[in-house]
Parts: C-alpha cells; sequence; structure tokens
C-alpha cells in the first residue's frame, strides 16, 4: 500500500487553509491541511510495523518544536500550487531528513525539501495569477506547536487513513 | 473543540465502502470510512491530553480483536441510513462501553450501540427505497483485525482530523 508521513497542523491553521482549498485545491476532500515530511512511498503490508517501529524511535529522539508561517508563497512556476510557507526551522528539517532515512522505506525525496501547506493547486494559468495576486498580498501570521506525525495509507479514491500517530519526546 | 472516537477498518473494507459511498453519502468527503465508538462530544482544549491519558488506559486493557462483517442493514424508519453491519461482539462492546465511561467525557449516547460501517444515509425516502433494495439482497463478508482505535476532531467544514491513535493491549 501507499503511505505517506505527515503533521496536521492545530485546528486554527487547518480551518484557515481550508478556507482557501475549498476553492482552489482540488485534494480539498482528500486529506485534511497537512505538512508533508514524507512523500506517497510502497510499504508491504507485512512491513509496517517493523516501518512504525522506527518511526517510534524517530519520534522519541525528537524533542515537540514550534514552527512560525508568516507568508504566501509559490512553487510556480514548476506548478501553479500556492502554499504557506513554513519559516526555516532545523527542527523540522532534521526530522524530515530522519524519516527520509528510515531504513524501510528507502525512496529519497527528489525534491530539496519546502515545509509548507498546500491551499491552492492545479490551477489553470489565468486562475493562478489571479489567485496569487491576491493570495501573495496577505497579512498571514501563525505559530504552532508540533508534538506529533502520523503515518497514513492511502485508499483507491485517493483519500487518505491515519495508520498511526507517533508523539515526539515520548520514551 | 469537538472531538470522537472511531476505528478505521482495513483497506479493503475502506475501499469497499467508498465505493457506495461515493455515490449515496454526503459524508464522504468528511472522514474516510469508520465504526464510530463515541460520538461527536465537546473537549476544552486544555484537557484533552488527560482524556487521551485515560484513552491509553483503555487501549492497554484491551487486547486486539476480530470482527466480522456479514450483511447490509438499515437504520430505517428512525433514518434512511444504510450500513455494514458488524456482526455482534462482545469486545467490541466492551470497548465502546469502557469508552463512554471516561470520566472527563461525561456525555452518554442516547442509542444503543449498533456498531456499523455507514456506506449510505441522508438519502430521500425513493432513493432509499431503491438502493436498500439493491443493497441488502448483496453478499458481504469481511473479517478485520482491530487493533487500534483513534481519537479525532472536527473541523469547521465538517471533515475530520485524526488527533492520536491508541494501540490496543500495548504497555
Amino acid at each position: 500500500m501507499k503511505y505517506g508521513i505527515a503533521i496536521f497542523p492545530s485546528k486554527k491553521i487547518q480551518d484557515f487553509a481550508n478556507s482557501y482549498r475549498k476553492r482552489y485545491d482540488p485534494h480539498y476532500a482528500l486529506i485534511t491541511p497537512h505538512v508533508t515530511l514524507k512523500e506517497g512511498f510502497e510499504i508491504a503490508d507485512d512491513q509496517v510495523d517493523d516501518v512504525a517501529k522506527d518511526l517510534v524511535q524517530v519520534a522519541k529522539q525528537t524533542k515537540p518544536f514550534s514552527i512560525n508561517i508568516s507568508k504566501v508563497s509559490t512553487f510556480s512556476p514548476v506548478t501553479n500550487t500556492i502554499y504557506l510557507k513554513i519559516d526555516p526551522n532545523e527542527s523540522l528539517t532534521s526530522l524530515h531528513n530522519q524519516l527520509n532515512k528510515v531504513e524501510a522505506t528507502p525512496e529519497k525525496d527528489t525534491f530539496q525539501f519546502v515545509p509548507h501547506i498546500t491551499i491552492a493547486q492545479k490551477l489553470s494559468d489565468d486562475e493562478y495569477s489571479d489567485v496569487y495576486g491576491s493570495l501573495r498580498m496577505m497579512d498571514v501570521s501563525f505559530e504552532d506547536l508540533v508534538d506529533r506525525f502520523q503515518l497514513l495509507y492511502q485508499l483507491d479514491n485517493g483519500s487518505w487513513t491515519v495508520y498511526e500517530t507517533f508523539r515526539l519526546g515520548e520514551e
């Protein structure tokens, strides 16, 4: 099955992101707003609990940390994706790197890690210009505590179900 | 915030349920297919981790158990809800009862516990008759292992995000 690893920010941030995703993100109904830590990767059914054990170790060794969001940004011209940008954060990057080193999940991310919460994607060029033109001016300011991450799997319809939660820093 | 407690069955069962939910359940996009263990209830933000601690205790004291699904049933005439019926199961009922006794979540369920996975709801009477008339004849047969449950919270748009997973029988 296809698994992924993500952080769900607090309800306040998710509600804010959804107010845009509802109109501008075709993945709106597939998963609630999130920060992807590890893109979709395959795990055999009989190996998922081994992977989960490794994730427990990573979680234990990571202390809860704060993240800040202070601007709207974009992956254009690569894709017409607009997102809430998470300010550079060593704890988050370190967590990402560790999760992508977990032995049983050897796929490497192809892109540099740019932590973000998508609020619009797969827009036409015209729509993208309109939407980003107005969103880029927006004042956004959120601080959030990250104290857990989640391992999810994807259903046939594209939606994601949480398999397990991993609390940071717990023995 | 409003929280709920649910079990997500295995992917195979979720995919099967979604093949009907897509057409017949307006909650299709709000949550993946699930067995509700505790209906939505309010927890203050500063109390959720106390509730989570109680849930850890309930989970530890509950051994993983199997459930069986062998028929499609309905809550009609109370509501036009059609569901995959989970065969009577002492472990599941006991888990439900314990979760509804957790001290910090005093709301009582008003209805008898009928464990189920909804596949259609809020149908018009005519649509209900059509859909149930064909689904009731369907052979369904699933066995599944329950080894965890999840505490979720509801966003403003009605969708649900997992707050935490509780594995059964773990020390």
